[in-house]
């Protein structure tokens, strides 16, 4: 994996692994918000949401847009695929670990059944 | 979404916002191994690759296990998906925004077509 895709991932990442700046994406896939409406639900101060906003604009998983003085926002989650298409590497780990779960579970149940 | 899931997908997230913790992983993927060989390939320090292993076994992705004085340890993807279904569900937002570049590449082969 070349270095560059690598810095985006640890951007995109570390984007989302605050759940304040997960909650704001959730809120941009309903549509376009500016700073003030985003702010409002979660009670907090300006500078504290400019400040997570910032991270996801570093990450690119937002665009901002300046009309006069509002700053419009809105949700872009191109970089997510990265994300995903990295994770989705391991999902025969995950799928392996649950298949060997439930047989386990049947195993078990099988065993009481006899036992009875 | 429940708390303790968000707290869950914090520790995950950033557990993958490392470049070093990403190739532990993927070296893990391969099968199991020892600290000392996780740390070799990286030039690391034994300490430095703990640091990353301890922030990798508070999110549950490696699982230590103690043979003697030789510390095997194993991949755990289960945390991933739920990282995985959280992406997931931004899939039509990048996917659209794919289109929308297609149709504008195919307008603008359209256009120089009819300039020639």
């Amino acid at each position: 994996m070349v270095k560059c895709s690598s810095r985006n991932l640890d951007r995109t990442f570390a984007a989302l692994a605050d759940p304040t700046r997960r909650r704001i994406l959730e809120s941009l896939s309903r549509g376009d918000m500016c700073v003030t409406d985003l702010a409002r639900p979660y009670s907090m101060s300006l500078p504290a949401v400019s400040k997570h906003l910032r991270v996801l604009e570093g990450a690119g998983l937002i665009r901002r847009r300046r009309q006069g003085r509002v700053h419009s926002l809105k949700l872009e989650a191109t970089p997510m695929q990265e994300a995903q298409q990295w994770i989705e590497e391991y999902r025969k780990f995950w799928e392996g670990s649950l298949d060997r779960l439930d047989e386990y579970l049947k195993q078990l149940q099988k065993e009481e059944s006899h036992d009875k």
